[in-house]
């Protein structure tokens, strides 16, 4: 990337607090917990009190899940909350435990401990507010606090779980309450790249991304971070700096970025990633009854359903056909539950369904985007180059996505990605 | 046994609450913890309001513990119990789901959410008040709460456990808060027998048995119930119905039997039940300078170490010799620890240790043994007819015990037993 900027600090002055992320890799198991405890305990002798916010070991979530579904095929979610809050409850104990065999004093913090207050809705819960009282008062005896990530308790005293991703949104709500100004979030890859490098050998390493930018790309499926917690960032004001955890290597830092300080405006470039997402659907609703209202009742029983459609495209009918036909994209996962909410409406308003797997959403992302002209043209140039048919499009400020065939997929990845000069040694500009 | 009484009640007046406590082999996997909250919905049917103390699923705990001591071989307390709660809290979210799964709509809680305030001895903390607020409160939305046994959380919010057996203690504590008279303990056996039945088939299952005769029994070794909570039991007045989860027969109710409800006082047998315990160690300490103070160091020392003695001999020295020899016995798990709080003194004052684990301690209980003349006679008489040699005696207004050697302890073990009149058909008389 051609940013150029002053090397940001690695490390907070002594005492200053410094939140550190552990996922579910860099805890996996008790080899890489004793890693991750020597890797705090670099930081506590530098000086550094250090709040930490970790993940269940690996698979664990996974497992409880499995455990979960042998009990009950919808379990509540209430109790699934209670089952899966184990998961990071053991990770504290045990990660403290090693902390300690290398002479750091450390304190664990369930959630509710840790003062972690959400909404109360099971399974994907808010942080509404942090009281870092204990936590506060657990730094001036202890060197390290470990707080179990992706959980919390409701207003009531209900255990409660964020939702997948969830212990990046605990770092960084930790991070805002004790006023740190950055959040290390460690995890298995290095930073965050031009788009997927296990998918694209030639994507790039970015020093730099825009909260905006991260924020599409984790919503378009980046796993890094996930979007909740790059919100939770960006309005508190946090900068993240995603690294490996298994070296010493500067990683990504997200931040705000557009205002002259780095990322995509400052570099020149409109294009900061691409990405690439292959778990969308497609559903087409064909020989609708063209009357008002119609679009309403499926996107409102959509709704009802919890599940918010991506891209939505209301076809032309035909001459003297008063039939239409819309289409829209959803997660994989979410395919039944769609099927589900939708077929009573259509038994009302005739008309038939479809779900295509066959689809790939390509998506890119730049906050300069809206505001540099020739963009969409060089994306669509590139895909076509490939071959592929663009069978849908969505815009935003900072976004360009298009549906094509999943077959085209990789190779209209790499196209684009070459069209906006994001190859490593790459040095296209645009606009 | 002759115990002649009206049946006992098995299930309370309706909307009366009912305590039910399952261990760890009740809910040892998803089959079991369906089998039980079939069981528990069969008393809701009947009216109860029901709330259930578990215990972690099977080895979970151990397990755990095994987690640990991967990462420390000496685990900070604190950090295992946070670790340890998991156990249990895993096993209450699975049971409601079980629960909702056959129409019994069941809320879980954590020991903390159940209002079970501790005193801060991690490892082994006591019960000092439950507020069953929260409780009473959910008994009003729902018919089932089922609450982790084992765990609480001392005045400071830290996480602590009961130890061993201590979801009995909870459900008993559980049971004197919400004002339930019996506490129903489901178990791996059907009730409490005079001795162990896979030593002695010939033992007879009690159908009552004084809280007194329950609790020495419990600190003799019988795994069925932990002291701790049967004297909570008796001090809060709430009677126990130790019973199997794998059928509907009555168990044995534990209860105040001394004042002619029932027990060995009513039965005129002088005594309720023989334990052995195979797992006591002797430590002998030779050659000690006889001056004043001595005892009090060593015992000091391992009361310093947390370790109490059991039976405690000091010796005659031989004319002439100013040098004593004491011994006392402990259980096998604590000899090196013993040996490690001893060796300093010893450095000090002369003299050498040695622990022997080729003896056994066998005893007697029945809270009429101390008003009972003859007992002691008889049961040395029975221990001699085997060739067993008597090495160490002790003895309180409710139990005799001798220590013997391990050779001949199953042995006497059956002759002292029917020397009482308790096997099976059995109905001699005492006294």
């Amino acid at each position: 990337m051609l940013l150029r900027m002053e090397p940001l600090p690695t490390q907070p002055a002594p005492s200053k607090v410094l939140v550190q992320k552990f996922g579910g890799t860099s805890v996996g198991d008790i080899e890489r917990i004793h890693k991750v405890a020597a890797r705090i305990a670099r930081s506590v002798s530098e000086g550094a009190r250090v709040v930490v916010a970790v993940s269940a070991m690996g698979r664990s979530t996974d497992q409880l899940i499995a455990l979960a579904r042998q009990v009950s095929p919808r379990p509540s979610r209430r109790e699934l909350d209670v089952l899966m809050a184990t998961g990071e409850q053991q990770t504290i104990a045990l990660l403290c435990m090693a902390l300690e065999e290398v002479g750091v004093r450390a304190r664990s913090f369930t959630g509710w401990q840790a003062g972690i207050l959400t909404d109360d809705l099971h399974g994907s819960a808010r942080i509404l507010e942090v009281r870092s009282g204990p936590l506060l008062e657990a730094l001036g005896h202890v060197d390290v606090a470990v707080v179990a990530g992706f959980q919390g308790q409701d207003a009531r005293g209900n255990l409660t779980t964020l939702g997948r991703g969830g212990s990046d949104t605990t770092a960084v709500a930790l991070a805002a309450a004790l006023g740190a100004d950055t959040c290390e979030i460690y995890t298995d890859t290095d930073g965050i790249y031009t788009t997927d490098p296990h998918i694209l050998p030639g994507a790039r390493k970015l020093q730099v991304i825009d909260y905006e930018e991260m924020l599409e790309l984790a919503s378009l499926g980046a796993r890094v971070l996930h979007a909740r917690s790059v919100w939770y960032a960006r309005r508190y004001g946090v900068k993240l700096h995603v690294r490996s955890s298994f070296d010493f290597k500067e990683g990504t830092y997200v931040m705000e970025a557009g205002n002259g300080e780095g990322g995509s405006m400052r570099t020149g470039h409109a294009v900061t990633g691409v990405a690439l997402d292959m778990n969308q659907n497609r559903i087409s609703i064909m020989g609708v009854q063209d009357r008002p209202g119609v679009a309403a009742s499926l996107f409102g029983m959509l709704g009802q359903s919890g599940i918010s459609a991506d891209m939505i495209i209301q076809g032309v009918p035909g001459a003297g056909d008063s039939r239409q036909q819309m289409a829209f994209t959803i997660n994989r996962d979410l395919v039944e539950d769609a099927m589900h909410a939708i077929r009573p409406v259509l038994a009302g308003t005739g008309g038939s369904v479809r779900a295509d797997d066959d689809i790939a959403k390509l998506s890119i992302v730049g906050i300069a985007i809206g505001s540099t002209p020739g963009i969409a043209g060089r994306m669509f140039e590139a895909v076509a180059s490939v071959g592929a048919n663009i069978e849908m499009i969505s815009t935003s400020e900072v976004r360009i996505s298009v549906v094509i065939g999943a077959e085209h997929a990789r190779e209209a990845l790499a196209a684009v990605h070459a069209a906006f000069g994001l190859e490593n040694g790459g040095s296209g500009q645009v606009g």
